[in-house]
């Protein structure tokens, strides 16, 4: 598996005009090699993929070395002794390279500075090129076990998420819901949460990126629950609008309204039509229903081992989806003061339209 | 507080001779301005700053304006419409600036590119100015207030680490002891665990850096628990080793010999000391003991709104220490195959030495 990635990526380096590349962004790097730390920090990398027609190499320091020869399919584990810039300029030498492809989108520009500076000092020269995506375009279709590792982490989130779900009563504070779901996701076995889960009640609901406060959850109110779990490194991302009670006739319609757009949305996906395409259907919906300028987001993105990943599915940046995507379905109306409803489903897009990975038990109704 | 910060800032702009200066680190940016937002992913900005001498902006996208506008202090809030290089260059040209500082340390390449480039096609011209660890550097020494959120985040960490090292018995799991200082961590009122625990046990804590595996703890081998909380935005970091039952001859030396290392480190460094020699005072102890091939990372870093930050306390880089720095002094040794031992203590250097922030009850015993 991780030998095929490999060659698949080596497959183009002709077009790129490279004879070698470096990767540093963790989801790439570990869905080549099976490397499974993350970076310590965000300038703190574990390590350095080096990969050229013949070889390939994953420089670490002392502290990985152990971890990234038990994990790593088919890469041999350098443990650097000086610095990253110094052993990468080595390694470089030894395995001949002469023109070396970088993450553009993931560079940090100092790091990018000192490689080149050292670089241009040692002899043959080695000329750094900038790649943009070119393995996160290669994770946008996702191989049948990686289908089956999300399947698993989306079965995993909805059954937390029934339970946490039928467990809530007035009077609960959304960190402590929050902090419930974080619990079971770990308990049931996932590596971890996939981001922090947001619960959003009442006017905090109008907030799509919420984060949970001391809020009581009151009746009658729309409560956003928005939740992912990391299982085995592959993420999940569902969201479910609930209310304690019968919501308002106004916030009827707003779900009514939001689910529509979203199934009409599911209904309508398929390979070959663009990204912007299928928002719009969405957001058409949405604009007709009279509330155009309650939907700030896009309508969904890719996910796989990060929870955002190519494609994005919004207005902007028009792509191609294809048979295999993996990406959510979340339109959502939010009133500012008052309260929003928001709908995630995740999807596997294939030959003949979309099919839910997520479990919804609910779908039709709250 | 934040007024004082920006204003310190602005202090320096004549020094590096820039007008204006764009912040997207997290802690740099909840440093100068209040924003408590982390960032969603690696590439994923929750905010920009942009300060010149008169104007102080944060500019982010609609998913975080209201929590922007409760919490910053002294910036104006920008909700951006179209992309953040789009925003920029329109805050620019309104602001005059000419010559804009960025984060070298932090900014993407590919950003980097694309705002250098959009600028370029605009006038009056906006040149880049790379800079360096500028306000890392003021988050160095730490102010009475930031000294305070670091005692009482080292304190829930430690009353924390007490509870769970009196829990431990034999057979209980790596994964669910690491889990348990995760939940107390939460249930105490940190924010969250400033990086995932690690609980090493056996030939597991010979690795610096261990994940917590399925492995069963067993009596007379070595427990290294490497935690922390963040509380308030503050970071706390403190490791015990523990044995259960009495450790073997080897260990008991090894132990000693770290613990020796570190009170000789601890009881020399002051205001003035080089980290290196700070790094080589404890180093040369464990060389003498006949471990110097068995301590390979760092003998500790600063700490503060990140786990990790300036200085770094090490055999290269030397910096001199001053006082009102907080840092970590956590030398170990670690025998592959057989386990390790880490000790590490945060200080706050004062006037006439260190002084230890975290609480260490069982400091000179195990």
């Amino acid at each position: 598996m991780y030998e095929d990635r490999v060659d698949g990526l080596r497959g183009k380096f002709q077009g790129f005009g490279i004879d070698a590349i470096w990767i540093v962004q963790p989801e790439n790097r570990r869905y080549l090699s099976g490397f499974k730390a993350p970076d310590g920090q965000l300038t703190e990398s574990s390590g350095s993929l080096l990969i050229t027609f013949d070889e390939a190499l994953l420089i670490t320091d002392s502290r990985y070395t152990t971890q990234a020869e038990k994990e790593v399919v088919g890469f041999e584990v350098i443990t650097q002794k000086g610095d990253l810039v110094e052993a990468l300029s080595k390694a470089l030498k030894e395995l001949g390279a002469k023109r070396l492809g970088f993450e553009g989108g993931y560079l940090i520009w100092e790091l990018y500075q000192q490689v080149k500076e050292r670089l241009s000092q040692q002899s043959p020269l080695i000329e750094l090129v900038p790649l943009s995506g070119v393995v996160e375009e290669m994770r946008v279709v996702k191989e049948p076990g990686e289908v089956e590792a999300l399947r698993r982490s989306a079965k995993l989130m909805g059954n937390v998420l029934d339970r946490v779900i039928r467990e809530l009563e007035p009077g609960h504070i959304e960190r402590d819901v929050a902090w419930r779901i974080e619990t079971l996701i770990r308990e049931q076995g996932a590596d971890e949460a996939a981001f922090p889960p947001i619960v959003a009640s009442g006017p905090n609901s109008a907030l799509p990126h919420a984060i949970p406060t001391n809020r009581a959850l009151e009746e009658r109110e729309p409560i956003i629950l928005d939740v992912g779990a990391k299982l085995e490194g592959y993420c999940s991302d569902m969201t479910r609008t609930v209310f304690l009670g019968e919501p308002s006739e106004d916030f009827k319609e707003i779900y009514a309204t939001v689910r529509e757009a979203q199934i009409s949305a599911l209904r309508s996906v398929k390979p070959g039509m663009e990204t912007t395409e299928a928002d719009s259907i969405a957001r058409d919906h949405i604009l007709k229903a009279g509330y155009g300028d309650f939907f700030g987001h896009s309508l969904g993105h890719g996910i796989g081992l990060a929870p955002h990943e190519t494609p994005a599915v919004g207005p902007l940046k028009p792509k191609a989806l294809r048979e295999g995507m993996v990406f959510t379905v979340e339109p959502g109306i939010y009133i500012p003061g008052k309260g929003g409803v928001r709908l995630e489903e995740m999807v596997i897009l294939e030959k003949d339209g979309a099919e839910l990975i997520t479990t919804n038990k609910d779908f039709y109704s709250f």
